[in-house]
């Protein structure tokens, strides 16, 4: 076994685990074996490099139950190999054809799914620190012409991750004509590739037509998209950091489904950090994957005059504001309609978005309100019971400061409400009289004069700034 | 015309117009127009919506002398467009198959520089200040996957240029089947493209072979890939931003051909631009272009022991210094041998890389010099001619400090001077014996001690600091 250590594919391998940092002195490791060329390379390999960095080396198999003596035999192969190179291996047999019916996936997926839960109980059982897996060069040029087609920006570009979480896959610097060449050539034995469902059908087209056509304008692809895939997984690394750093632009309040998005100047070079953490934002927040297409428009709303919305999709908008970007759920329309009593002190409607709250005032401090959301009027005023409720179409009032009543919507157009806040702006009345229009504007009838004796305070604290 | 404005196609192109910020208002724009469908559709595009921008319009054609009459069909026809349409026109006729022998370039790119080489020559006669090229998505598609292929990094897969310096491509967001399409509904005549040069082996196989192919996978490529494209291209413009922050570590002497890289801590993850930048720079000051294994050769010196090198061609070497890598041209051995006269004053040898002065001194100073590259020595205690030379093997002396002579070789790799270095390395002798083994030890023998009464300055001045 030593002596292999020097073969040309042995040393590249040896050389790729190095660089890539995927194992330290001390390891262990579960490597998932399928009983195929490349599993059975990959254990081979950390057999023969087991002193190098003193690896305590386990496996872990799964019997699919698919395409029955096969699989058994694949087992068997398996079991003897684990036993010759007294390697513990944890067995376990799903049928995968009927989780992948019951769940509703595709075979490959649950294939995946189960081979990847018994690699991880596998770590847990043995206090294994790492997962290997047996991908090669040629599973990353077809992952990553896979996913050139379909087109996954610069994190598909960048293949098959080398290293995430626990998983390692230290055979992506080899082909698997390599790996082959290097079985044959020192007589080991190995399953054809029976237990291999990732063969779907795209996965066939490309690697049987595709590939082969690219090869002809290229002979070292492989080699090629290995270099691409190692400037991008760089690349993203460099652009993880700076979105970490950018990332302060974004308040995310995932409880009330809200995400704002505050503008900063001259950062349109960052443009390409913007639309990715919009993306992974709208994502986390409201559960919504969106396209090229929406996240550029979100991002173009920098440009456009505060108000503007537009419709990310059925439910959910984006808004400009004067400094920010507001990204919320569509607020539904609830029918407000309740009496308040002038001993009410604090209440709460319409969903989670304020409460309502109206108390007695001086008349001094009825001079000092610069908030929207804070209003004094007049108490001898008020002939009848106050009631809150929604605004209708036909309301009208004397607005403060005119003399000729206008209507609520005309109002509510000159003040440039958004319209999606439109609905949900409120009247307090004094029976059928409008007192104020909430947030908006009070009635020029019931203002604060010298002569007031009794002042009323109302008002509304929203969860968060419109 | 003007009704035109509503097509589809035509407002699908004004829309990418915008976005990418292509035209602004009363542009001057030369067309170069073959007579092909692409460039005709541009033409009639600029004219539909000429008003809007207040376009001036005018075109450019060459006349390739390739497959005879037909060419001089596509210009007759150009001409007649041009006429109908009143558009001014620079018209020029090249023998572009007898230029391509001459320069010993393609067809393909020596069509290409003829082409854009009028193309600027109209623009400067027309005083336009924008030149609009026919490319489409198919074309960018193409490239795009050429690039992917052959492996060009992020630049080479955000394919061909929307805008670069006054080139514009209005045309990169259609496809050429809408063209077509567009053309035939309004009966718009066209060549067929005859013109076209691009059809090379490889750009053809692309197109016939490989994207059909990648089209099962995905009938939207075109439009998928143009989104990848857009990514990558605000990707890179974000990217060139930092770079430009980044670039303060560089110190690139072109003229001396010497590149200094200094090392920053914790910038691992900058490692992308590093890359990048020492691809580029090396480029710049050697006129070397080095592939992926080379240039992570060199940042992974940041991580080797000072005084590591290795060799990036035949001519050049990267080294590890202290705080720095350094790039330059491996000096060449020259002979130095010549006699130093007491009251010489400033010479010069050694190609540019030193100057070396002797000079008469006060005891006084003597005792002040920290600087390897200034010493200073008893004169009574030299007996022959002052000579300046080329170290050789058997060369030894006494250093200073010590009592018995040592190698000059092993005087050299105690002080850890980098193997390229020591050949350039000179002593200074009085007559067969070493007074100075130059900017790295001084003999016992010729030291200034409490009896000297007259003392030598001698100075070697480096161009750079090494």
């Amino acid at each position: 076994m030593k002596k292999l250590i020097s073969s040309a594919t042995v040393q590249k391998a040896l050389q790729f685990i190095r660089e890539q940092e995927l194992l330290k002195n001390g390891d262990s490791v579960v490597v998932g074996f399928s009983g195929g060329p490349d599993s059975t390379f990959l254990l081979q390999l950390l057999l023969i490099i087991q002193n190098i960095f003193n690896l305590k080396i386990y496996a872990a198999h799964l019997n699919h139950k698919l395409r029955g003596k096969e699989a058994d035999e694949d087992e068997k192969f398996v079991r003897e190999f684990c036993k010759k190179h007294k390697i513990e291996c944890l067995f376990d047999t799903k049928d995968i054809q009927k989780i992948a019916q019951e769940k509703k996936q595709s075979i490959e997926e649950t294939a995946r799914n189960e081979r990847y839960r018994l690699f991880n109980e596998a770590a847990q059982q043995f206090k294994a620190n790492r997962i290997a897996t047996g991908h090669t060069l040629n599973d990353n040029a077809e992952t990553m012409i896979f996913n050139f087609i379909r087109g996954s920006g610069v994190s598909g570009l960048r293949g098959i991750p080398v290293k995430r979480d626990n998983i390692i896959r230290p055979l992506l610097g080899l082909t698997k004509e390599e790996i082959l060449d290097f079985l044959k050539k020192e007589k080991i034995p190995f399953r054809v590739d029976s237990t291999n469902f990732e063969d779907d059908y795209t996965r066939n087209f490309i690697r049987n037509k595709i590939i082969p056509l690219l090869m002809e304008l290229n002979p070292s692809l492989f080699d090629t998209l290995s270099i691409t895939a190692d400037l991008l997984r760089l690349l993203e690394k460099y652009i993880e950091v700076e979105e970490a750093k950018f990332d302060k632009i974004f308040v995310a309040k995932k409880a009330e489904k809200l995400l704002r998005i505050k503008i900063e100047e001259n950062v349109d070079y960052k443009n390409y950090l913007m639309m990715d953490l919009i993306r992974k934002k709208i994502n986390s927040v409201f559960n919504v994957q969106i396209g090229y297409e929406k996240t550029k428009e979100i991002v173009n709303l920098v440009k456009q005059e505060k108000g503007t919305t537009i419709q990310i999709n059925e439910k959910i908008l984006a808004l400009r504001e004067s400094n920010s970007i507001l990204v919320l759920v569509e607020p539904e329309f609830e029918e407000v309609n309740f009496s308040v009593t002038y001993d009410s002190k604090l209440q709460k409607y319409y969903g989670s978005y304020f409460e309502f709250k109206i108390s007695s005032a001086s008349v001094k401090e009825a001079k000092l309100s610069d908030n929207p959301y804070v209003e004094f009027f007049d108490a001898d005023k008020v002939k009848h019971k106050l009631i809150l409720r929604n605004w209708k179409p036909g309301d009208k009032f004397v607005p403060l400061g005119m003399k000729y009543s206008k209507k609520v919507s005309d109002i509510l157009t000159d003040a440039k409400i958004p319209s999606i806040f439109r609905k949900q702006i409120l009247v307090l009345c004094d029976g059928p009289e409008i007192i104020w229009l909430v947030g908006v504007r009070l009635s020029e009838k019931y203002k604060v004069t010298n002569e007031t004796k009794k002042v009323i305070k109302a008002r509304i604290n929203y969860d968060f700034e419109i």
